[in-house]
């Protein structure tokens, strides 16, 4: 059997379907066992192919991160999507196409989106209201219920919105370096949650709590009075989801494979054709300080092994990148050939190389922020 | 007059067509004054139509990072290209095709890639030794005269190969804080490059030096005996080359308009769509240890001003964008406005925006990786 990448000339983003099918099925496991509906966030791998995957592992409802990209899967069929980004009224022709075609869902996370939301909106949809559990990036904070009851009011002053419920993204989590720190922050997520919701259960008895982040989803073991979930990165994870606890260096799904273009001796140093505009430049630290970019794996047969201790991307420019690598495997890499890299965050990278080669060969989409899916 | 930012509903690059030209022309000069040729590298705007006004200002020859982008370029007209980076033998066909209908430039890094170079090319090439003034990254060290020599041994023995010169970008000056520190990276390289083509004169007396990075390229009053320059930045330039010292904050031709979100008044923080995946995350760090993604600034006319004291963005995750500000733009910045931020490194950020925006609402092309752009 030829490696896939003796059929390769530039950088690619490639796929392990095994890998990849088994990610999502755990996942979908997980969420069966514990009762609770998956809603796995799109943005990850944004392909239409990869969504059937998970049509295949039974799941019919998604999230995704915008307007655009809620397009693209709803010319592809999906026709239930929760947008878990705070509303952007701007884009309400848009808004309207797709509430006027599928089930879609908006997220506001204040007063003022909720209004100009209610102001905008000619087609059913349904509201949930943003909760900053800890993270602080955005949301209403859980004991601001003058913010809260403000936004309710509004939708129930509208006859187009509908109050689902509280949705998080305990982003805290990505700081974690281990399973049961990965669990505190579950825990107290989920108890602050627990505690909202029973406020409001009585007004809006059939009220939701959805959760979403990758790490907590992925180790969690009681999800409480959660009633969904919307992780997305699980269905490649990453260097970066292997440090914080989510997964093994062995789940993960992707690898960019890149040209070797130069090579250093007086230094064990490999310039590759990959930098950051394929890579992004996530980045983690190590114990001894090192920064990493990725991590050296050989690919053979449908997959690729370990990371190859003591070889690893250590900087990018914007199309260089430079492998710092053994003696031994310096001497086995050669210029012309083609080198396969975990990459630190896979969301970004994906987002990045646009694109997906299986090992098989197979080429699959990704969406482009440049097309239009859906016609006016 | 309206302003522009009426008009936008997501993240765009705006373009101040006023100052990328004027960047344009004072480079050109300098070019000029000092009787160097300008080959600009076109990887930052990646444009046509920005390609049209260095035509404009007199420019006939490019640089560009891949051979892809020579492809968009070629189909555009651009008939003598370097692909400045070390060259990718895997691409042999694309590079045959180009070399076919262009005059094109190649660079080698190494005796391996010349070797496969010259085991590969059917059509005539200029090749570039790229030397290694100091950023460590890749080229030749310039003392090493073994390897050298053997790569100028492949490209004699070569039909289609002929020898162009001694090729460096000298990106140590991206660590250096000010015009003094710019001026002695640049005055280093240039003795060095004098000392190496000293020697090689005799043998080639037509050999050239070229050398490409903004801050040189944008501070130095003396060449010595450079016949090439290669910059690319200063088309837009960013906040890093105004903190490297190549340009002021006035000089910036780009900034991203981004709809706001949310707003979070116990933290005078304003959220924006507007993320990872539009800036990327390229990042300064000021005096008092603030990590900036970005400056505020405010759109009058047909440009904006300069940044706002206090106001920039502070964090940034895939979609979203936290723009930290002082009480009173917190109190005149409203969900559903749209706000308009300098970047920190305009080629990364133009790579993920993939388009423009001018201020007078003209939509401006960028290349795009998924294109074929030259019939095979």
């Amino acid at each position: 059997m030829t490696s896939i990448l003796k059929t390769l000339t530039v950088p690619v983003m490639l796929l392990d379907e095994h890998k990849c099918r088994r990610n999502i099925s755990r996942m979908a496991d997980r969420a069966r066992q514990h009762n609770v509906r998956l809603r796995p966030h799109f943005k990850t791998h944004q392909s239409r192919q990869i969504a059937q995957w998970f049509r295949e592992a039974g799941i019919s409802c998604i999230t995704v991160s915008s307007l655009k990209m809620a397009e693209y899967f709803a010319a592809d069929g999906w026709d239930d999507i929760t947008v878990a980004f705070p509303v952007n009224t701007l884009e309400h022709d848009r808004i309207n196409r797709l509430a006027e075609r599928i089930r879609l869902n908006l997220l506001v996370a204040g007063t003022e989106g909720a209004l100009l939301l209610s102001q905008k909106l000619k087609f059913p949809a349904g509201i949930w209201i943003k909760i900053d559990v800890g993270s602080r990036r955005t949301g209403v904070l859980p004991d601001d219920r003058g913010t809260i009851d403000e936004i309710l009011r509004t939708v129930e002053a509208s006859e187009k919105m509908s109050f689902m419920g509280f949705l998080t993204h305990a982003g805290q989590s990505y700081n974690c370096r281990s399973r049961d720190e990965i669990l505190g922050v579950h825990k107290e997520s989920v108890a602050l949650l627990a505690r909202l919701a029973a406020d409001y259960r009585s007004a809006y008895p059939l009220l939701e709590i959805s959760t979403g982040d990758t790490p907590t989803c992925s180790v969690a073991e009681d999800f409480g009075n959660i009633d969904e979930i919307r992780p997305g990165n699980f269905v490649f994870f990453d260097l970066m989801q292997s440090v914080i606890g989510s997964c093994s260096k062995h789940d993960i799904a992707v690898a960019v494979a890149c040209p070797v273009v130069a090579k250093h001796s007086d230094r064990n140093e490999i310039i590759i054709y990959g930098g950051a505009i394929h890579f992004a430049k996530d980045s983690l630290v190590t114990g001894d300080g090192k920064v990493v970019y990725g991590e050296l794996v050989q690919v053979s047969g449908n997959s690729w092994g370990e990371p190859l201790e003591g070889c690893w991307l250590s900087k990018l420019s914007q199309e260089h990148g430079t492998l710092k690598v053994t003696d031994q495997v310096f001497r086995q890499i050669s210029v012309g050939d083609m080198v396969a890299i975990l990459p630190v965050h896979s969301c970004m990278t994906a987002n990045l190389l646009a694109g997906y080669t299986t090992m098989s060969g197979e080429e699959l989409d990704y969406f482009d922020i440049r097309k239009d899916y859906l016609e006016v």
